[in-house]
């Protein structure tokens, strides 16, 4: 027998007594993906992802909040994963687990692309997140200004990170610096809205690598259709994509997108598929 | 502190604003097995699965859905599987995932016997299942007909296959195709109902074996109790059983059987537990 | 969209003709850790589980059950775990699954400390759950007696143990006996109460080793606050603890602990953090 979980709040006000709540949402996506690299080029994708969240708030008023989620992908393996746990209070919010480094959480990246984010080639690496995944993120935020401070479990690496940001309605502007054992980089990102359009660049030094990253995507919003559009040097690789989502209603939107890596001979990828959100 | 899932679907109505619902439901099973291949011939059988189900509709009426699980067996690994998402119509229904062949989604299996299944002895081999899974299904029906085609992912291997059936309130008849890269396979089955009882045979022909499958069962209702008996030629490897299960109410089944293959030595396997569905 | 799962039970009893109920809970964690026997002494600490719980009854009165947990702790792997189902009536209840063996059930430990458990110092082994886990345990309770027994999968080793208790508002007295294919061991707890405090002791006989295993605990409530210190004699190595808790409303509680093991040259582990349960 189904047990169909209620999406209504007013009926949630009646559990007032609740000292927790759990909540389950997800995502689900399926589709066609192509990568000229591969033998057969054309492959079949899906994904489900369940996510369960709990939170609640301590007699002195300390927010708290908890997540995992379970995944699987195609017939590759399930996972469970992206466990967090954070408090908060008006000194902002702690959160220990599966969390984004600093700079990452606050400077972002420049729009991608496609159904599936077609390998994400508009994202930059963040080195606070790829020499050993950050395990401890606080952020702080008081009006338009935003500031981040994470650490990786000290077993793993020395790594931190911080990222600072400004935002209002029309622009907004983010700088992030991150170090390692080894290294340390500098990554800033700018956006402009005008009307329905975004127009975001992003620049990043690392101290280990000879070449800058500078990317630059451009968005722009009609009606129910969103179009993209980026290129970025990726540290001495060129990299672009364009792609453009439409919004089906009922929690689904179809999406598509092409993007090249001109790594060796270079490499084109594409996808077409619906992306659904409950 | 629990969270109790309602189970009407009375309350759901008051929440029409959601477009996307999320439902979980499962089942799980315990009892003893026996096996005289095995040392210590009687063992305990548990599982617990889980199902998490989404669906939702476009503002333009098509139809989507997406699932997955979680489960895990006695002290063994535990996992996350069986994801799938899929559009639908009255063109039909497209489904990405975890998926059987078409001929095996529309001809299916002869009965089997007890409270695990005891190895599906019952159960015919697939090719278009068993070479490479199948990713992509697409089934249609009208009336008393229906037709499924699907195709592994073409990465894995080169599986296709198709069925067909008919169906009324007495009997049925149900066929498929599946082929892969070195063989192919026809795959025919007809079921009578009168009254309670249901016979059913399946014959199997595959090009890369020189014996077909050839399998008949009988099943019978009285009351609450459920009876079945298999007998079927594997490719040359005579294998038959018997089971019995009694609805206890409740959503709770006890069912048992004991079934024989003649592979070897042979082989005598039995099973008595209680089956419960939520 | 998030889908909030009621937490009142008013509302279930609307959902009166449902035969079977399944509910969601979950624990959480986020803390310090601290080893000296780390080289980096300090580590971030997380956990998130969440359980489903499954429960009904059949026409004829058998109450039955099933549950499974995922659980994914910092950056680890995250799993499916924990799975058990049972049916239960006067004559007691038998679970197959994961289950304690019966003299770790009904004995269990002395008091622990700490926000994690800080390595469970206080913790005797039970050999019964240790050499094979018990996969089948039959429990039964007449007024303030307890009795159970339990076995391991077969397959695994001739493993059983059985466990009795007897309890009061001020006192309780346990005593179990476990044995596998090479040894066999007794052991017995007593606890008293006065007013709000506790003292817990227990004794294990292990017939492979040449020393018992003797713990003391003492437990204390004032208010909001619990104290707790430990200190046992596990078979030649001497550990002990102290640790407190606080419950901060709101499903949250902050807790803390120090312990040491006169394990080599000494081993001294604590930790600080804050366990929520929903």
């Amino acid at each position: 027998m189904k047990k169909i979980l209620l999406a209504t709040s007013a009926l949630v006000a009646t559990a007032g007594v609740a000292a927790a709540d759990v909540s389950v949402s997800g995502t689900a996506r399926m589709g066609l993906v192509y990568n000229d690299a591969w033998a057969d080029e054309v492959q079949f994708d899906n994904r489900v992802r369940i996510w369960f969240n709990a939170s609640g708030e301590t007699d002195g008023g300390l927010g708290w909040g908890a997540k995992v989620r379970i995944q699987r992908d195609d017939q590759g393996g399930g996972a469970v994963n992206n466990n967090a746990v954070w408090i908060s209070g008006s000194w902002g919010k702690l959160t220990f687990g599966d969390v984004d480094s600093a700079d990452k959480a606050i400077v972002g990246q420049i729009a991608g692309v496609g159904y599936t984010g077609l390998g994400d080639l508009n994202e930059v690496d963040y080195k606070a997140d790829s020499t050993a995944p950050s395990a401890a993120l606080y952020e702080y935020s008081a009006g338009d200004f935003k500031a981040a401070l994470s650490a990786a479990q000290p077993s793993n690496a020395d790594v931190y990170a911080v990222g600072l940001s400004y935002s209002t309605d029309t622009w907004s502007i983010a700088a992030g610096y991150g170090v390692d054992n080894a290294s340390h980089e500098v990554t800033v990102k700018g956006s402009v809205m005008f009307g329905d359009t975004t127009v975001t660049a992003l620049y990043q030094d690392d101290s280990a690598l000879a070449d800058a990253f500078v990317g630059v995507s451009l968005e722009h919003t009609f009606g129910a259709t969103d179009v993209a559009v980026f290129y970025d040097d990726n540290h001495g690789t060129d990299r672009y994509g364009i792609g453009a989502s439409y919004d089906l209603g009922g929690s689904a939107t179809l999406a598509g997108g092409v993007a090249y890596n001109d790594v060796g001979t270079g490499n084109t990828v594409a996808d077409l598929g619906i992306k659904f959100s409950f």
